[in-house]
């Protein structure tokens, strides 16, 4: 009798020792499993407000999410923030664009700057538009966004790629800000990898030569916009691509006269009713900033004559009228002193 | 046999669930031991740079003490930050008074905001100064600096206690923006809990009337500084004291005319060479700001003529000329939108 005892307990202790092992393992699935919120995903969510597709607004992003614009997909080996918006939906009070776009909360001038990093790659870019026009096919991933005078952007980062290509671009354009009234503004822009901004189709239906050493959907890369004492130091990465640095003042302008003028924006803004002015000498000196991060379709019904099915979602969602892109990681906070 | 395997079995298994357990509060144990840099206590150390009471400057303050300075203690209940410096040590560029002081390297302006906050108890105040000097017997435990212009002081909230009393004052000064020459700057003082700036001794060794609501030495309280769209909103706690709230812009002067100036700032002025002047109408609008929190020493060898030992720090230290703040919890950021 005393041994089967001994037995009876020893096979309760294995339980015992069994069960707590479990219970740990079954907590780590647990938390796998409540990763269920892009702010489980990437920690900075407090930091931000939202503008989705469908014109909902949010202050407070900590364990939030919304079908079908904001939310977490796993991949298979790792879980990202998906940022989807159709090419029609509610927009913005200064623009015309759906985004699915995070704002920071915290605001900054160029002078004490800010820094703000993300990885990601772009699922989705709307497969209808306008070769000739310049925003077609593309999303804006990245915003320094003004908050004062005209509230212009001196950042812009963008993924583009023409319907049929495999690789698209990135590229990032700098807006003026305006001296006197806005409607002289333009953007100049630079290819970080493939084109930038002002390679366009020959018709509308026609497309500019595939880049060779383009970013294909689903690529990863990842950029850095470090804002120091007035100065933007911008760095690109990708696996298997040259990393792209870029350093541009913010409160020393560039384009201040007539003859500043590069010829790409005198190009671009031959046949539009926007561009033709100079900058302000201090450019954005003074003027507060935000970041913005996320996805910011460029396409839409008028200026890239896109695909909208009236306005209906579902439609838009199913048959390519839509951008898409996935943070795997991503951080803001304060600008750092440059390497 | 088979009885005793049974037995050995079942020890060995005892012993392999107790050491499972052990490990686990072993490392706890090691982790509480760990706790001996002020990174360790308070998370926020990357953001900040210090100047210590030695004129030593350190920008990476992850991992990094300094004995007799800045560094971890331990009141039987929790781990404390220690900022410590004597009356004359190594001075900074702006000020004769010495400072074992974070300084915050992300800077910003009053429209954008900041928010700084901090548990605290004032271990010790200079035991020696002149009773009439505001200054006298007192420590600074949080500022907000001008990193422009004046590179004047928008906040400085101060603990005071005059030597004999057992309560001490709490109170918060404002620094003007002077318009035109500096010459004419003064401070504004606000009591929270105690005197304000202005109640001092009628002789270098007489001493006001104790306040009956005042803090002691070793006593917990905390601050809160959020500057809000251009609006500085103050909040001070502490357990058996009434929390007190203060309002003040910082884009708009209430000093910008001569006749604005209060009756508190004509009498602590009338026999020095500073005050007499005005504020600019903006006040601190658009200037670049930063927040400072730790010990910065009041008293010294001329304004206050407190005791110095000829600088010696150790003989300093041991006869009362020195300051002395040990911060519990702190935080840095954005600002907040007020309630």
């Amino acid at each position: 009798m005393k041994k089967v005892a001994f037995i009876i307990l020893m096979f309760l202790m294995i339980l015992a020792c069994k069960k707590s092992s479990k219970t740990i393992s079954y907590s780590s699935n647990k938390i796998e499993k409540l990763k269920k919120y892009p702010s489980d995903v990437i920690s900075f969510m407090e930091q931000w407000k939202i503008l989705l597709g469908d014109g909902t607004h949010v202050e407070d992003l900590v364990n939030y999410k919304k079908k079908d614009f904001f939310y977490v997909e796993n991949d298979g080996k790792m879980d990202w923030v998906v940022y989807k918006t159709p090419n029609s939906g509610v927009t913005s009070r200064t623009s015309s664009n759906t985004r699915t776009e995070l704002g920071q909360k915290a605001h900054w001038i160029p002078e004490t700057g800010g820094k703000l990093t993300g990885t990601l790659k772009v699922q989705h870019v709307s497969t209808t538009g306008d070769a000739t026009a310049s925003s077609s096919y593309s999303v804006v991933i990245g915003q320094i966004h003004s908050d004062e005078g005209h509230e212009n952007e001196p950042l812009k980062i963008y993924y583009k790629k023409f319907p049929g290509h495999t690789k698209g671009s990135v590229f990032w354009n700098y807006e003026i800000n305006t001296e006197g009234d806005n409607s002289g503004r333009f953007d100049f822009s630079n290819a970080v990898w493939g084109h930038d901004f002002s390679v366009v189709g020959t018709s509308p239906n026609v497309y500019p030569k595939e880049s060779e050493n383009g970013i294909a959907l689903g690529e990863e890369f990842s950029y850095e916009v470090n804002v120091y004492k007035g100065v933007m130091y911008l760095t690109f990465k990708s696996k298997g691509h040259e990393t792209v640095k870029f350093t541009k003042s913010l409160i020393k302008s560039e384009f201040a006269k007539k003859e500043d003028i590069p010829e790409q924006v005198v190009k671009v803004y031959a046949n539009r009713e926007k561009g033709g002015g100079v900058e302000r000498e201090t450019a954005y000196a003074n003027e507060i900033q935000y970041f913005k991060q996320g996805c910011y379709n460029q396409a839409n019904p008028k200026s890239t004559k896109s695909e909208t099915y009236n306005g209906d979602i579902t439609k838009q969602y199913a048959n390519g009228s839509y951008a898409e892109v996935w943070f795997k990681e991503a951080t803001v906070g304060s600008a750092t002193k440059p390497n």
